[in-house]
């Protein structure tokens, strides 16, 4: 008989993939704050790293985890720079057609780049071990066995509604299948598998006798457990869309080639034997996606055990002859076919959710899987963390599905058009209707790069993206204050000078995801008496009892805990002191990280950040922005009503308020400021600063024994 | 009774501070190549890290570190980039006066920036057993007890000439001295202390019982053991130079004042008080410098046990009045009075060499400590390699002094020049001829950037430098070639194109420090045929028998170990394909990263390498590059006989050469790749490509739901 225990926690994420290992992550920034949470995150695997499976990290996702603190991430990856298209000549011979950029150029501070999947894995490990004080860790192979939901329990704060019952595996029982092959590959996952081999993935193996049993009962749970995700079937959320028969291989090699490109992305239309793209990545290895010519049969069934590493490279071979292809290494090879399908629900009363792949499936070619999965529970990690800690209201959930679900339609939509160009007979002319146009494919492939880049996503209007007031938050936005900032857009990075010292910045560095709001201040002239006492009205109000800080703040929190007010102004680090700033609310006394300035810094010359943004140096304008990065509203300095009203839709008001703040705890009287100021107005001006425009400075060599 | 044990190694380094880590990781690129090479580190601390003792790290310094694997420490250090003088006025009222750059625009692609030792350290410590394969680990605490070199058998490279006696000590013998304070500081090892202090430092403690003894017969030891250095004093080696008696107190707090510029470094002079330096760090950190009233006595004695916390912060409240200055937390705190000087010979029969401290003592305040014990290391390293992997001749190591010593002396008098300066009274008119002028201050500031950027070193003429082929290696180098390129410098990093897959790169970056020269083949305008010849003939060069690759790389030794060549061509990356430069010399089979195109990129502009160096486009030249990467000669593409002579002048003999490489493994003939050429060359050309100019490109957004 297996031995039975119960418990109880907040929030059980299913598996460990990119999706659940994000929503933990984001978690664990709250866990971190709040020691009686508790958050789980199990596996049904033994294994935590799979050689091979991989993706490119989208430039939105590295700002994502930039702002996670695993920007080291970058740096270990290769940088995709270039695409080129082959196409077949009329002699039906593959030659270059077409180079283009690989990341629009200035779309994000990051290019698109590409590391697999388990060093990103193990920097997520670590980084949710060190933020939860190590409390999170994924606890593996643990199988759930059944789930069940309390609909009647939902909207109370305090309830668990949520049962699931857990099956402890030993070791050996949670390896994956190798078919038999030496190499290490991905079949066992592939998407080339019927119902049934869905169902056998989550029985107990057999011959093996159960372990210990768990029945856990949870505040809400996460089904982040892929494709053929166990939580979505047992919740019964359906998937819909379609398959399509087309069958890939996939190869991880060292290639051995004269293939001209073979280190930068390609993708090679053939003229009768199908379709490869290239993907180079990092150690010298290079991803091949190659078309088959095996079909699927009717019921979406194939025999896996025909796709053998050898038969993949030679099916490469024919699409890209007369190059030679052959490899020194193979890490890793397996076959898919493609299904573009997305849930028609995202959760069960917005206490069970699904996220990543349980949630939409798609072609792996341009890269979106582990980058959609990921910026699925970046969406839903603060909102839960947010609720769970009663900062805000239970409503905000529902924003996960009405924000994520209209993006997964428009990923498979997407999908859908690229993986039909892709995989289709290239035509030979404008008249051969009935195959792929490469015009077309051209175009496609260009005009998506904004897609695939995830800077493009747009949330509708909501409680938290305050556009015309009209459909969601009752807040309209003065979005003319900030002609390029995008409400419902993510707030696009860019450079500024730390007042302090001089440093240049980038903005969306400031934005770490630690749940607070950012009020981006954009003060304007500050120099101007005129604009320092609008400056200087918001911060009075800011201080006030009435605000948002104060009134929504509870007291135990740090006041920029929830809302951290960072004050971007057009002037020069000599025309103001970041002292001249309204203390504390601008200021916090002896924090000198809170001001910034838009102007030239001494090596990384002017980040122009005003004029990107569209904002008028003079009068500026405030920009909020949500915990994950994305624009909820853009106001004037007065607008403190739409703030409140802003706020007031979906943070909760605390039993016990933070209230005002006095300048109580300054040193410096105001005399003393004033002073301050009057001795540095006086004081002679800083010298004209030396021109940053030229990259290179000619450098004059001191030689040794020279006294300089 | 101790028991004792007798062995052997190649090199001892006595001392696990910057200078010995830095030559323990230089040599552990040799010893992960070289299964029987035996290196050993000692210390005599037992404990790893020091909060405090810190430095700025230098460009060059970055650099190097940047060349061993060590990119990442940037990463968490803190950039100075903004130098603010306050002097005082006429009343005496001290207020910024000048504000210049720190580190001078353009002279690296790395900033001067701030990190606590203990982190640079730490980095090492992995490092150098990561690439060490486990077999170079800092063994502590051992304590040194005798040295003896045999000089006549300084020249057998099979003898072990010199012997050290080592003492083992128990953990708790060898913990750094509080002097009775709670805050962690470094009286124990200031400059505050006398000869009889200096011996005491190596004895035993009282009451304490003799450990294991050992005694090592090393080929090489390296005494690597600070100021106070034991292995100098028993080498019977001397220091040059005086001792001041200005008296400097060191505080690491961070700060509470409304000082404006207090996260900028800053050096401050009042009227009466003394002077302050500012030196922001990283995690909120900030340093100050502070001028004492004290003086030492004549015989150098100071009492250390007046210097209190308090007090120190006292003398700088004194000399940033009217400012108001506290702080939250104090970190670390020290005591110095400043020494100038060097050692008159830094080895015995380059058997027992001194690095770092040992050679030289200068003050803390520009920076310079640990970045020249560093750069001690990093030029003595790679020669002790190549030397004990018989790579090199023994002459070799002659140059470690003769380039290191000029170095010291040069530092010790910019040290002595701006001490004065800066610890001296500010004259109040250009008639007060007995104190300091803060015009000649701010002068010496400025131009003195240049020195402590570490990037202006040139090292003299000597076998490893060929100038005018006058006093050192026979060779005189052309350049005229390269007219920007300073033979003796540092080989300074551009930006190039790989050509494989258009990412823009740092040519700093692939010098990756593992004792191979790099033959730098400025290849020109490769897509002229005369100029193809050209490349062709120096390529057939390379892998004929007579060639230096072939004849001084030893055969159990891969092709681009000792000598890698690295083309560098002035083309688009359309108008010429990787694959037309010669195989295998330029291009060795499936490598393809050794083809870089001065061209734009997508995403980083154009490096405009060839304009920068000063080479002719088309044209071309060769520049070699030493493993520390500084530049050994430049010469024409036809120059083969002075490369020869150049490397011959140092380079020993092997007994099996690699010989010549025939074109036998290439998979594709000379027609095939004809052919190939050919099909390239009828393609359509690629499109023109966007603009990199403008750094922003405005973005529409996609909104969700509409497929694009």
């Amino acid at each position: 008989m297996a031995r039975k225990i119960e418990s109880n926690c907040d929030v059980l994420i299913i598996g460990a993939g990119p999706a659940g290992l994000m929503a933990a992550r984001t978690l664990a920034e709250f866990v971190g704050q709040d020691p009686n949470l508790k958050v789980r995150i199990i596996d049904k695997r033994s294994t935590k790293v799979f050689t091979g499976q991989a993706d490119g990290l989208q430039p939105r996702t590295l700002e994502c985890l930039k702002n996670l603190g695993m920007g080291q991430i970058y740096e270990a990856a290769n940088d995709m720079t270039t695409i080129n298209l082959y196409n077949p000549d009329e002699n039906g011979m593959i030659h270059r057609t077409d180079r283009f950029p690989d990341t629009i150029p200035g779309v994000s501070r990051y290019n698109q780049c590409v590391l697999h999947q388990g060093m990103i894995e193990r920097h997520f490990l670590d980084s949710i071990h060190e933020v939860s004080n190590g409390r999170i860790n994924v606890e593996r192979p643990i199988l759930p066995e059944s789930i069940e939901v309390d609909e009647s329990k939902a909207d109370d704060p305090d309830a668990y509604p949520v049962t699931v019952k857990l099956r402890y595996l030993a070791e050996d029982e949670a390896e994956p299948l190798q078919f038999g092959h030496k190499v290490s590959n991905g079949l066992f996952r592939t998407t080339l598998t019927t119902a049934e081999d869905d169902d056998a993935e989550y029985r107990l193996p057999e011959g093996t006798e159960a372990g210990l049993l768990e029945t856990v009962h949870a505040k809400y749970v996460i089904g982040c457990d892929g494709g053929r995700s166990w939580v979505r079937r047992n919740l019964g959320l359906n998937m819909v869309g379609e398959q399509t028969d087309y069958i890939w291989g996939v190869v991880d090699i060292v290639p051995e080639t004269d293939f001209p490109d073979v280190r930068a992305r390609c993708a090679i239309h053939s003229a009768e034997s199908g379709s490869v793209m290239i993907i180079p990545r990092e150690d010298k290895l290079v991803r091949f996606y190659i078309q088959m010519q095996e079909r699927a049969d009717q019921g979406g069934r194939v025999d896996r055990s025909q796709f053998t590493p050898e038969k993949i490279v030679d099916s490469a071979r024919k699409i890209m002859a007369p190059y030679y292809l052959n490899y020194s290494r193979m890490d890793w090879f397996t076959a898919y076919h493609i299904g573009q399908r997305v849930a028609d629900k995202y959760s069960v009363a917005e206490r069970a959710f699904i996220a990543g792949d349980a949630c939409h499936t798609h072609s792996p070619k341009a890269g979106q899987g582990m980058n959609a999965s990921m910026m699925d529970t970046w969406n839903l990690g603060w909102k839960l963390g947010m609720v769970l800690t009663k900062r805000a209201k239970r409503s905000l959930l529902k924003t996960y599905e009405s924000e994520r679900q209209p993006f997964a339609q428009a990923l498979i939509d997407f999908d859908h058009k690229f993986s039909r160009l892709f995989s289709g007979k290239p035509a030979k002319d404008v008249l051969d209707g009935s195959c792929v146009s490469m015009d077309e494919f051209k175009e496609a492939f260009i005009r998506n790069g904004l897609f695939t880049s995830g800077t493009a996503v747009d949330y509708d209007e909501s409680i938290i993206v305050a556009k015309t007031g009209k459909n969601g938050n009752k807040v309209a936005s003065h979005s003319d204050l900030a002609k390029n900032i995008a409400v419902g857009c993510r707030f696009k990075s860019e450079q500024v000078c730390r007042h302090s010292e001089g440093l240049a910045m980038q903005l969306g560095d400031l934005l770490y995801m630690n749940g607070s709001f950012r009020v981006l201040l954009f003060a304007g002239n500050a120099a101007n008496p005129a604009q320092m006492d609008r400056i200087e009205r918001f911060a009075a109000y800011l201080d006030s009892s009435e605000s948002f800080v104060s009134r929504l703040t509870p007291s135990d929190c740090k006041r920029d805990g929830l809302f951290e007010v960072i004050t971007i102004h057009s002037n020069t680090r000599e025309e103001i002191d970041m002292q001249d700033f309204p203390a504390p609310a601008l200021y916090p006394p002896f924090d000198y990280d809170k001001i910034y300035a838009d102007c030239e810094t001494y090596h990384r010359g002017h980040g122009h950040a005003y004029d990107k943004y569209g904002i008028d140096p003079k009068h500026g304008a405030i920009v909020v922005v949500r915990p994950d990065g994305y624009v909820g509203m853009v106001c004037d300095l007065e607008d403190t009503a739409e703030l409140e009203t802003y706020f007031s839709e979906f943070m909760a008001v605390p039993a016990k308020p933070l209230g005002a703040q006095a300048e109580k705890d300054w040193t410096f009287t105001a005399k003393a400021k004033a002073e301050r100021r009057k001795r540095v107005l006086s004081s002679s001006p800083a010298q004209p600063r030396a021109s940053n425009k030229a990259s290179f400075v000619h450098v004059e060599t001191v030689p040794v024994g020279q006294t300089v």
